[in-house]
């Protein structure tokens, strides 16, 4: 090769490369290793947003600048700085804080995207799943799986706050979603609240019930049943280095997570325990539901306190320490990496 | 044909099934009707075994004329009469009565064979399955999957007794049981009483948890919480015409049934109500456990009170009458019928 | 315990024991370790049956004693002489030798009992299911799985002799079993031969098709094809110690067995092999397809060749040593053990 | 409300977006509808890529401007121009146009993504997987699964082009990927060619086999079976008013996608035949094997001749319609809706 063509080939290419281009075509050679990289390259980042005083004021402010008529739903979304636009918390999932005043409803609809709630504060108001109404109670996880009708109310006499969890970003990934406005502001009562709880939550089910949907037909994981399981197992067990002790919350249809894109967890850390590190390929949205801590995620350290939400991007290097005895509810993609061969974990050595 | 050959001809063919029967050979055109019936054929019978005046005295009696010790389970088979010599209560099911007394133990063993047991009355003894422990309430249904080390004991001050569920007979049918007796009387406890109740009968699993055998990891379905649904549902919902309120025990690592060769159920019948007729393939086990009433079994009637036990073969149509609101608890084979697809049910007509 | 009360205490027990006996009553303690035993106990034999003296003749010889039409299915029942009166082979399972001779049918019928069919010789006969014919030539494994209609004929100028398999005395065991006579002699025929082969064989399906049965929708696995992929295996892989080349068949809608009942099996064995010892609790019924050998079952020596049928009962231990190339087909309840977690399997010591 | 504040309102609002913007906050009422949307609102355009004039000089081009070895792989990139600068096809999968020259290599890789080919021209090339080759006809359909290690090469003296087509953009969304090069050119060879045919391609499967993986244990489905086998069914099938005749490639190990993530068909259309409007979530690229036509994609009408490549984005309308008898080979992430519960669709009206 001499030096005229050294000098020339790149000339040549990027000719070449234009002349495709006009027709959507594109050299591989020039992006192979972006398009495969050798890990996760995830554009989400570590992040914190604080309840007390950033998440909770706002959201009421937010009370009085809007109606929950006007809103529909009155929702703050919390967005991942690296994924500016996205309304994404994760590369997969859209998190948000809901809001919910006296006297106010959330109307009717339905949707391709399965949406969990997590309460956060409040009681008394309700989410309505086709035609069958829950309460809910700090700590509880409420499931609102993909096409079900819903609605919230709230008949109590104060504001109640949840974290909705839903996998908008995937079903937009998949150009899969549908929507629909009901056609009354809130369902009718087909079935008396606690009606799925007693059918399907207590390790029995109808004779000849077959389940019609991937979802758990548990719509409501209630915090003082999940929180006696938790902590009668981290009083029993020994605890895992990575992850203290952690229950998954399961369908019990199948044995598998409680949605097919959205999985969730619990897990009990001691005071004073700091955990190894620990890595995944799926990306996880932390709420703290008690006690105080830090979380190391990559290069970032994240303190927190109750009602924070937190994030672990994938295959982010996570270490959690608890200052106070502390109980994380956590929610992450990683059912649809498990179903389709993807899902990789890493445990740090001592 | 004369009539020299007409009648020389079964003499002919009976020469001729003489001469392959000693090669084991026979002609099937002589049996195809009954081995391959029209509808099934069960030798198992319509059978009600009292409690009060005929198993619990003799139980009791037992007592007296065998030591535990000696006995290793001191347990009365209840045979159906029309499975004379084969220890079974159906075509593929065992069941026997079974008595600890305060201070007894019945040493550990292990089978492939599947056992559960239903707690008739006492307090306070325990079932241990693989060095865990549950305690035994009237009610309770205790599960001792094939293949699990366990034991009974009774701490308490009163005799337990229970009724015991097996596959024995389609164990031996498929010629697959092992047995073993453990190294010690008794298993030294591996984890807390409780421990597998935390685990798994929460709708929760612990993080990591994958099933390592068929059946279901809940070894205690408590009376308290089986009733409390069942009788939520029954308030809730609308009759079944056929079972009344009828739910199943569902494994909760797979939403089927507790065991892979035993299934079993809890059915609520209002005072005064009789259900319509009703038959399927499986055949089952009643147990009273609350309530009065008769069941018309084919064109048997039994009358039962609580703690009886009853039998509906296979393919008899049954009617329930309660006379008062009775509970019934039942087991069968439905999970081996379902699973190999020779399950069938017929509804009958109003 | 004085002498007098030692004496007199087996009469006591067994006055008891009558007592309690007329109530159906009978104690555990008396057969617990006959009927929960240390290994399975079977009361099936190794047995061979001779095809070219003993089967054959005696079946050219069923074919003057009696019509197609009087016999409807003209079969010689191989009966194990360790079950006699029973029709079965294996303790679950029932085999026949059938034969059509030209220009017969054996009419159209269905059972929820689960078929398949050995070709042993022949070429040109039929097999219809579900309105769908398949020819039958040596070597081929047919199925009709339970429930579905079939008939046979044979529109050839020669006898066609197969082995049939079916899981009578399983599906009697259960009381499961359904039969029912079709209207017509001969199904008129819904679809073309080889519809299913394409449908099916190809791993390929029709975009929407879903499984509405629990077997295989591929009902004729061609010997052509097996003995290919038998041989091209055996030729390309290291053999094992304990079966030699062996291949199962499959039910390409799950990855299982061809049905819930029986599975199936083709096995090489290089000329001059010998197996190294082994043992499983299924019990199996082979047919030679090519080859002469011995198997040695248990206690017992089998010689065999072309067409001969043994018999492996469960978990007794067999060896196989070929004399020339042989080509093995067998069948067994295998499927059966493996769903309800009661597969085992034991392979020699070297 | 007075005029005043009314216009105020808009102001209030943008400034407490801003406030609390600042915090990675905003409000879900502004873009619920766009966040949920009615129906999937694809970016992706339909668009056709030109074999004869277009892909194949550009590609042939390449083949002078880069070699092999600095190439890596020669591809040309099917960039879908509704996803500029994704190097995409559809939403969730990436294609591209590879071309291996005779004596060429493309080395040895593997990564978390999963990869299917399917041959347009040449043969005696060769696809290595896991230690075993294939070699490569035109309408083979070869698999890469995620993981596997895998090289091309071309022993023969004609080059070999194909369409590769991979999950590229949907384990992107996922921040799964993880990819490694191999330490050698070219794998070792473990297995001879045609094992995995052998094992896995003809019903049957090695005795103890189990899968280890989701995708299919068939790395190649030839195109002389699988048209064989659509043939046979469109000479003996009523046509289907929507697809024609199709079928989809299985994995004879679940029944189900040959992937988790990729779904392959291959249909048939007779010449004249003018297919019914249909539409589904799943977004589908066609390979043009046999034949001439056209489809109409909404409302842009794609004219298709041999090696032709087209697009039809999720939930778009289309109408094929064959000039000459056709064959279509087409891939899409249909297996991805259909285990997240997302998979719709729609057939048209007559």
């Amino acid at each position: 090769m001499n030096i005229h063509s050294a000098r020339s080939e790149p000339d040549v290419r990027r000719q070449y490369y234009e002349k495709i281009g006009r027709h959507s075509l594109s050299p591989l050679w020039e992006s192979l290793h972006s398009l495969v990289p050798k890990t996760p390259t995830t554009l989400a980042v570590p992040v914190l947003f604080n309840y007390r005083e950033v998440m909770r004021p706002y959201l009421l402010e937010a009370g009085e600048l809007i109606s929950a008529e006007e809103a529909e739903r009155r929702v703050l979304i919390l967005e991942n700085p690296g994924l500016v636009g996205q309304a994404s918390i994760t590369n997969t999932l859209y998190a948000g804080l809901q809001m919910v005043l006296p006297g106010e409803v959330a109307p009717t609809h339905r949707h391709s995207q399965t949406a969990i709630r997590f309460v956060l504060e409040g009681g008394g108001a309700y989410t309505a799943v086709d035609g069958e109404k829950t309460f809910m109670t700090p700590g509880d996880l409420v499931t609102t799986p993909g096409g079900t009708w819903h609605d919230h109310g709230n008949d109590s006499d104060e504001p109640i706050i949840w974290l909705d969890g839903l996998d908008i970003p995937l079903v937009r990934a998949l150009d899969a979603g549908f929507a629909e406005a009901g056609e009354e502001q809130t369902q009718s009562e087909s079935r008396p609240a606690g009606d799925s709880e007693a059918r399907f939550a207590s390790n029995m089910a109808p004779v000849d019930w077959q389940p019609d949907r991937p979802s758990s037909p548990i719509f409501n994981y209630t915090y003082e049943k999940s929180r006696d399981a938790l902590m009668t197992v981290a009083a029993n067990s020994q605890i895992d280095a990575c992850h203290g002790h952690k229950m998954r919350y399961i369908n019990p249809a199948t044995g598998g997570a409680i949605t097919p894109t959205i999985g969730a967890f619990l897990q009990q850390l001691p005071a004073g325990f700091e955990t190894r590190s620990y890595r995944s390929t799926d990306a996880t949205v932390f709420s703290v539901v008690e006690g105080t801590g830090e979380s190391r995620v990559g290069d970032t350290t994240l303190r927190w306190q109750e009602k924070d939400v937190f994030v672990v991007p994938s295959w982010k290097n996570v270490e959690h320490r608890a200052d106070r005895d502390a109980v994380l509810f956590s929610f992450s993609d990683r059912p649809v990496h498990e179903v389709l061969g993807l899902w990789l974990e890493e445990r740090g050595e001592k």
